[in-house]
């Protein structure tokens, strides 16, 4: 029997560079274990329900870019939360045995209140932003997922997520296994401009990028401002090109002493951070333009939601059954 | 088009006849509403998580307590929260625009903190309790209820339901109606020991009651302990048998006055108030005989549940609509 691993991504706008190591660790795990992936709507009504979000399009975009990443529909389920009814059910029955303190001291709970919330003018002082790690906990528990591939700042929500499994397990008998998380490499890339990757400050390169996009991004990264003659001595480590060689270029430590060495200009460089980047993304513009054909993401999704359900309707009936419920 | 009602108790146990005049007064607005009467087990969950409650049979106690009062499944829906799911659905998505702040102000919540959770040893510190007025909320808004049967204790949980419906109004679009409560002439009937009538007391008249109980739980009743002779004058304004005739005894004033003047006997005056409350009870008891057969509740519940399903199937259409969902 294999293990079963859930993540989620929410849909909120198509997907750049920055994020293709979380679903390329996604696509290598699902030979391995069954794999539950949702696009969480619920989630970005959390800290979004003011902004008039289309999910009919943003969820289209996200499932295309994960179909074209890897994310292969005959070995992992791909769904949208919201078609699932039974992670509002047991957001609901796990509301009442978690303490409203275990969701206060989420460190992400008061960063965020800051963040979005003081400083970015964002009104989440909200039930539901406050009960969101519960529901991501909902959402990984009716899967029964032994394992939640996630970066290292979902942390405490995996931890949290794990304590609300072992009160419930305490209080009704053995239901959930505790979920551990799988924390995946991901490389920090920063943005053209040398600030963080970020749609909002537009300095992504998107998955779709086309080879002339990916040019003109590449064309855009910021070099080593000491740098004025081709033959200067370069600094790497305040270059953004060769951050991104770094994690894309086998041949880096070739481009590290070209560099070094004032042996290869920045144009030269970035033409050929540009050909790797567009190795990089073109087998997955094919792949998208195979499935962006009418109704096939529709089918994937339909298809993904069956699948979840035959979980989440087997849990739902445990849970009910052991809290007493007809 | 008749305008909808929702309302709804908590299976927490079999009622007695402090419970009489809500079931009486839903019973009279059933032919007036389009009705829909919820079993709340979920609600029964916010207090009593750790109660080990068997909601099977809690709930064929109190649906048969409200067959046998003159609650008519062919008038109105009779269904439990937990069989409908878009309860759980729509308090999830109301969680997002509802601010903590008007959940925490509610002031049936600081008091329960304080009375069921300090005083009562009951760990309600929880993010489900906290969410209790909203999940009442999402009961009602589901319906579409224009009206909400319920006592004065609820007129605040009523005011947070309309001021959520404007919220998510303003927000969305008109979809809810902002709900009114009607408010029930409750009479306050102490139990037979002078105290507050609660099962807790063991001095409630139980809705089930056989005219041996009656008779048993009506010579209980404490009366004026000034009057130690029958011919004593008596002060029906400390007697708990007088607090009963005048709810049930029409000729009530003959009751005081023959009282007053010490024409009657304490044991005369209760046979006359045993022999009112069996003739009030003994159509109940039938009714239920007849409910009770196997099958019959279970038929009404499921019937009902089929009813709700339709109204709240086609609100969660719209409130997904017009939140973007798809």
């Amino acid at each position: 029997m294999k293990g079963r691993i859930f993540s989620g991504m929410r849909p909120t706008g198509s997907l750049h560079i920055g994020h293709l190591s979380v679903i390329q660790n996604w696509a290598a795990l699902q030979s391995e274990y069954q794999s539950y992936y949702g696009i969480v709507d619920q989630h970005a009504l959390t800290t979004g329900y003011e902004d008039g979000l289309d999910f009919g399009a943003l969820i289209r975009e996200i499932a295309l870019d994960w179909l074209s990443v890897g994310i292969d529909p005959d070995q992992s389920a791909v769904f949208v939360q919201s078609h699932i009814k039974e992670h509002a059910e047991l957001h609901l029955l796990l509301s009442m045995i978690t303490p409203l303190s275990w969701l206060e001291r989420v460190p992400t709970y008061k960063d965020q209140m800051q963040q979005l919330g003081k400083e970015g003018g964002k009104d989440i002082a909200t039930y539901g932003f406050l009960g969101y790690p519960l529901l991501q906990a909902a959402d990984i528990l009716v899967y029964k997922a032994n394992a939640v591939p996630v970066g290292e700042d979902q942390i405490p929500h995996i931890e949290l997520c794990r304590e609300i499994a072992r009160r419930f397990n305490h209080l009704y008998g053995p239901v959930f296994p505790e979920p551990k998380a799988l924390i995946g490499k991901v490389p920090l890339l920063p943005g053209v401009d040398g600030r963080k990757m970020s749609k909002s400050y537009n300095n992504t390169i998107s998955l779709t990028a086309s080879t002339a996009e990916i040019k003109e991004r590449v064309q855009q990264m910021v070099t080593d401002p000491a740098r004025l003659r081709k033959d200067d001595p370069g600094h790497p480590e305040v270059c953004v090109v060769y951050k991104f060689h770094e994690v894309y270029t086998p041949e880096v430590a070739e481009v590290e002493e070209n560099c070094r060495g004032g042996k290869i200009g920045c144009v030269a460089c970035k033409r050929h951070l540009a050909e790797n980047l567009d190795k990089l993304l073109s087998p997955f513009r094919e792949r998208r333009a195979a499935w962006e054909e009418p109704g096939k993401v529709e089918q994937v999704l339909e298809q993904g939601a069956e699948q979840a359900r035959q979980v989440t309707q087997e849990t739902m009936k445990e849970v009910r059954h052991v809290m007493g419920l007809r």
